[in-house]
């Protein structure tokens, strides 16, 4: 394998194995997020004391075992955020992958390592994982597809927890047929039908910075010219700050739930930003989560009503490009915020998204998402391929 | 049956016939609009000349059969605009049936004579028939409930045609649980399962005049109640008046087909308006019909895919109270036109579309309607019930 110039894999000896001999991903390379299992490593979940105090795994991780039997090769085992537990993809202690097409900004993450490696061409596919935008974050801002299929299609066995109720099992490719190719491995068979109308969401769009709204109008049209004239549409009339913000009340519970008895245990060292997010996690009112979850079935119930018939929601997949490495935590946490209003919409509802690769706005990539019901994934994958070829990219 | 004082029914001998003895409809009445046969009465079709063509019906029409057989007892039938061809309800050989709630305003057409009959308590169900809003408008305009069951789902056997891709059978009630019974006759099974989100159509609220979407904005707030907040929503970004010209040019040559052949064997005497429409419909551009079918193929498309997870349309039944009686023939076009611009939507796609007498404008009714995807009309008349009920009307 090329040498990894960007910093994506982990550090050390890398985890390799080769694929089945025949398959359906047959010739292709993958890495995989460490936060999956490989067995006989020791699974690092980004922090250094998470690896000091885990025994090596004695299984694969279900996705690593379903990739491998379709053919593909495991190249490595890459950067992920401590815990993943936040959106830039700094990592203080392995080193903060670089972002291959956006040298000055950081690569996004949770799903650092794995967007750098897909990006800089070091492997084919590469799992991450999103729970609030870990995959489509980083694709966006390096440039590549990404995919947070639907809540449950896909199988977390073996791979670490943040919060159970919004963890998917997501993946990365620089090509969309290679996107929709792993997806035909790892989603379950169904959800065909045909995908539409498409639905502008209206906040989002305002959401985004005006810039990176006009930068993908382009992209917008070529997937209007394969669903039809998209229709505009507010899907949360709430407020994107509220949409968050029950987002982040509901989330926080759940990563103290699966993560807080090992901090208490261990006291790990625990990177910026992370460390205070769990800080925030264990100090989390009940109620503010208790109200977090009302609103998630709410907006669920709503989301669902409203794609259940194919309906697609389109909106750029973040407000901008990544955020220059020479930003300050407030200037990161007030872009995380204007982030997570609108990846949370799918967060929240358990929705499966696609980012495309469709722009750059001043050089650095910007992603437009495409948006459908749970259990509609392979369907979205083919209408990510047939918009992706509209606009000109590489599919 | 109480004296016929608004003109509702056909003059000379009524109708009558008693109903099977057992059955969910014991103890109603129902009226059926003179384009439905009725065994051994000539079906007149608002125009004499019809009447004086076309022999009595050997058989009664499927919905009369229906009703018959739950209980409900006919008792008379009653005046429809010439051919169902037109939406104010005028009709100058038999007489204009008088708005019961606005005397000095029209009440709605083509269904006129249902429509009146329910709003002055002269039965509790009426039987009307739907192509472009002729159920629709004269419940809005007179005060009543309405549906237009979504296509297809009751049957038209024994009933006249106007535009076969479009016409329904739908009916007239004055308390939305006796329009559910009567659906509950007339529609096939299923189509269970939860309706929602509401989906507010902007271009139809702004459609309407200032003071109904004013005077609506209380039963919109009922809706919400029952379904969860109204989501802003643009469906024909094309344009309103786009969808009435499509309507108007697709239906004109349905009509003709129809009933062109038997017009140009006769030469009928037509009324004002009829006329011109006929006229119209048999110079059609086949071009612009062509087109205008076109259009339907997207936007049925379109709005099945947005209402297929159980997400309802909701917008004023008409953009404003019946005109008067005194509106010039170019007044009521315009209104016509602009009526049209919403009512094709449910037109053009098959829907099923409920009308809730919902508030007054000076004194005049309008009404709000709720629109579900084909196949959808028990829950939707379900709903439109709890919406009622939500909003304080006689239920």
């Amino acid at each position: 394998m090329t040498e990894d110039t960007v910093g994506a894999f982990l550090p050390g000896a890398r985890t390799r194995r080769a694929g089945a001999s025949e398959g359906p991903l047959a010739g292709l390379t993958f890495a995989v997020k460490d936060l999956y299992d490989t067995a006989g490593d020791v699974t690092g979940y980004g922090n250094p004391d998470w690896a000091r105090t885990h025994a090596p795994a004695t299984a694969d991780a279900a996705v690593v075992t379903s990739l491998l039997e379709a053919g593909a090769r495991l190249v490595g085992k890459t950067k992920t955020v401590e815990l993943a537990y936040g959106l830039t993809g700094e990592n203080v202690w392995y080193g903060t992958p670089t972002n291959p097409a956006a040298p000055d900004r950081f690569p996004g993450g949770s799903s650092c390592g794995s967007a750098a490696a897909v990006a800089a061409r070091l492997c084919d596919i590469a799992m991450g994982s999103d729970t609030g935008g870990s995959v489509r974050i980083p694709a966006s801002y390096c440039g590549i597809y990404g995919i947070r299929p639907s809540w449950g299609s896909v199988s977390l066995t073996g791979a670490c927890p943040l919060g159970p109720a919004y963890d998917t099992a997501g993946w990365f490719a620089s090509r969309a047929g290679v996107l929709r190719l792993a997806g035909e491995v790892l989603l379950p068979p169904g959800g065909d039908g045909p995908l539409g109308p498409l639905l502008k969401v209206q906040e989002a769009w305002v959401n985004a910075e005006p810039a990176t709204a006009r930068a993908l109008a382009e992209a917008l049209g070529a997937a209007e010219s394969v669903l039809g004239s998209a229709l505009p549409i507010q899907v949360a009339p709430e407020g994107l700050d509220a949409v968050y913000d029950h987002f982040r009340c509901a989330q926080a519970v759940e990563a103290w739930a699966s993560l807080g008895p090992w901090i208490e245990a261990t006291h790990p060292e625990l990177g910026p930003g992370v460390k205070e997010r769990f800080a925030a996690a264990k100090a989390m009112d009940p109620a503010k989560a208790a109200a977090g979850r009302a609103f998630r079935r709410v907006l669920q119930a709503r989301l669902r009503g409203l794609l259940g018939g194919g309906a697609v929601l389109v909106y750029p997949t973040a407000p901008g490009p990544a955020p220059l490495l020479t930003a300050s935590q407030a200037e990161q946490n007030a872009v995380r915020e204007r982030t997570m209003g609108v990846t949370a919409i799918a967060g929240l509802c358990g929705l499966g998204e696609v980012t495309i690769p469709a722009a750059r706005v001043g050089g650095a990539p910007v992603g437009l998402s495409l948006v459908a019901a749970p259990g509609r994934d392979r369907a979205l994958l083919a209408l990510a391929e047939r918009v992706a070829d509209a606009a000109g990219l590489m599919v």
